[in-house]
């Protein structure tokens, strides 16, 4: 343990008696997505934090004594940086709350979850995840796409778009991407559309590929365009599609009309 | 329409009224992180087709009346074919019976729901899936590892060993798998831990890669073994890991040690 760690510890000894924070995963949108755990740690906690993502029908779940605090980002618009979220976290644990810190899809795919977790464990914070169902199978399924398949595909990667873009240059290996020959998903990936389906071109992936874009996956809103590696960008940019999408490349996005169970107000599958 | 699909659904007006099937995520183990509506959906089920890795608490919230048939496949034993239960599905429904098909995880990650799904599609039979949480991300979340990190990655990739066991060869490219630099979640891959540890090492990972196994992730008996490629065959071996087992590769699993949360009754950290 280190120094800073003991000094921590120590200081919990003068403090109230620590609550617990709980990194819930809200789902893709559907409020009844949500695990039965992570709705039974909302209707408990006296303070909620929560995502842009994350359905208002859930909040109501919560006590009306509870404090709510919306931290989101909405497409770059940040309310709150994620050091104040951290110290957020950390002082409402310290005054003995339990907490819920709500995210939309699964905490630990790419929703900084892992930062906030190691934040609380730094401080010596009680925390538990409560994971959720990830937009990034749950999207695709809500648009009759199963992202693997026996007769299609036995590998699925998912990639995030956003973390791409604020970067700059990529952390991952594109030619790898185009020839692992699985199905790939982007999150947060639909302003870099275009830049995407050049990429995986250029690096060996067929014009012909099939893709889907999903908006608003498992809401009333829901739409989807699908098209191809060369058409799709130009298909999305007419449907005027913003975020938050989903983009989902590789041969089981054939079986999107066959699969296709939900039906949205708006689909826009007849672009395809 | 082709003309399969307009038979069977002339024939379905002589038929009772067709019911429905929910192909459902049953989560990764522990019962409370199946979604509201997929046990929603369970307790009013008339027929509950489930699988080996269901919990067997989630069956004891359906309805005493309900008629649960077990087709799960245990290592290989299978208690019914694929085609067994597809026909199963097919008939309760056009039965008029409102029908749970219970998977661990997700039903659309390696579960064969796809082709449950195209069947039912196939014969006009009204169906949905619940997506539930995949144990491919909320096992290695229990184990402490978030399978993305701002600093570590922007990338993960779920390969089914299973798959490319029954079928000899593999059908994804070790290599980009290698080359990609992101983490990689094999599920049910124990059996073959030392031959993807080479083959990962043959093309480019590190022998100090980090590796964790992680069995019956999310339940009381979870263990966690945590080692590098060139170490943990031989570890697995050592501990007699058996199936069912999540296996993560990657950086990631540094932040285990630091990010355990969740308190099993016998993990093996201790041999890492």
């Amino acid at each position: 343990m280190d120094e800073t760690n003991t000094f921590i510890t120590t200081l919990a000894t003068i403090l109230p008696s620590p609550g617990k924070v709980y990194l819930i995963g809200a789902g893709p949108g559907a409020p009844d997505l949500i695990t039965v755990k992570g709705l039974t740690v909302l209707q408990h906690a006296d303070v909620i934090l929560y995502d842009y993502l994350v359905n208002p029908a859930l909040l109501q779940e919560a006590s009306t004594m509870a404090q709510k605090i919306y931290v989101g980002k909405s497409n770059g618009h940040h309310a709150l940086s994620q050091e104040e979220i951290n110290l957020l976290l950390v002082e409402h644990a310290q005054n003995g709350k339990i907490v819920a810190r709500l995210k939309g899809g699964d905490p630990f795919v790419f929703g900084r979850g892992g930062e906030e977790a190691e934040t609380l464990a730094k401080h010596g914070i009680p925390w538990e995840v409560v994971p959720g169902v990830t937009s990034a199978i749950s999207v695709p399924a809500y648009a009759g796409i199963p992202v693997t398949h026996r007769e299609h595909t036995a590998v699925f990667t998912v990639v995030t778009g956003h973390e791409s873009q604020e970067r700059g240059e990529s952390s991952f290996d594109w030619e790898a991407l185009a020839h692992l020959n699985g199905t790939i998903v982007f999150l947060m990936g639909i302003s870099k559309i275009s830049f995407i389906a050049q990429q995986l071109m250029h690096y060996g992936c067929a014009a012909s590929t099939p893709v889907a874009v999903i908006r608003w996956g498992s809401m009333p809103e829901q739409q989807t365009v699908i098209g191809m590696l060369n058409t799709i960008a130009e298909q999305v940019r007419q449907a005027q599609l913003q975020p938050p999408a989903v983009i989902v490349i590789g041969k089981v996005v054939k079986l999107a009309p066959l699969l296709q169970w939900f039906t949205p107000e708006c689909d826009d599958r007849k672009l395809a």
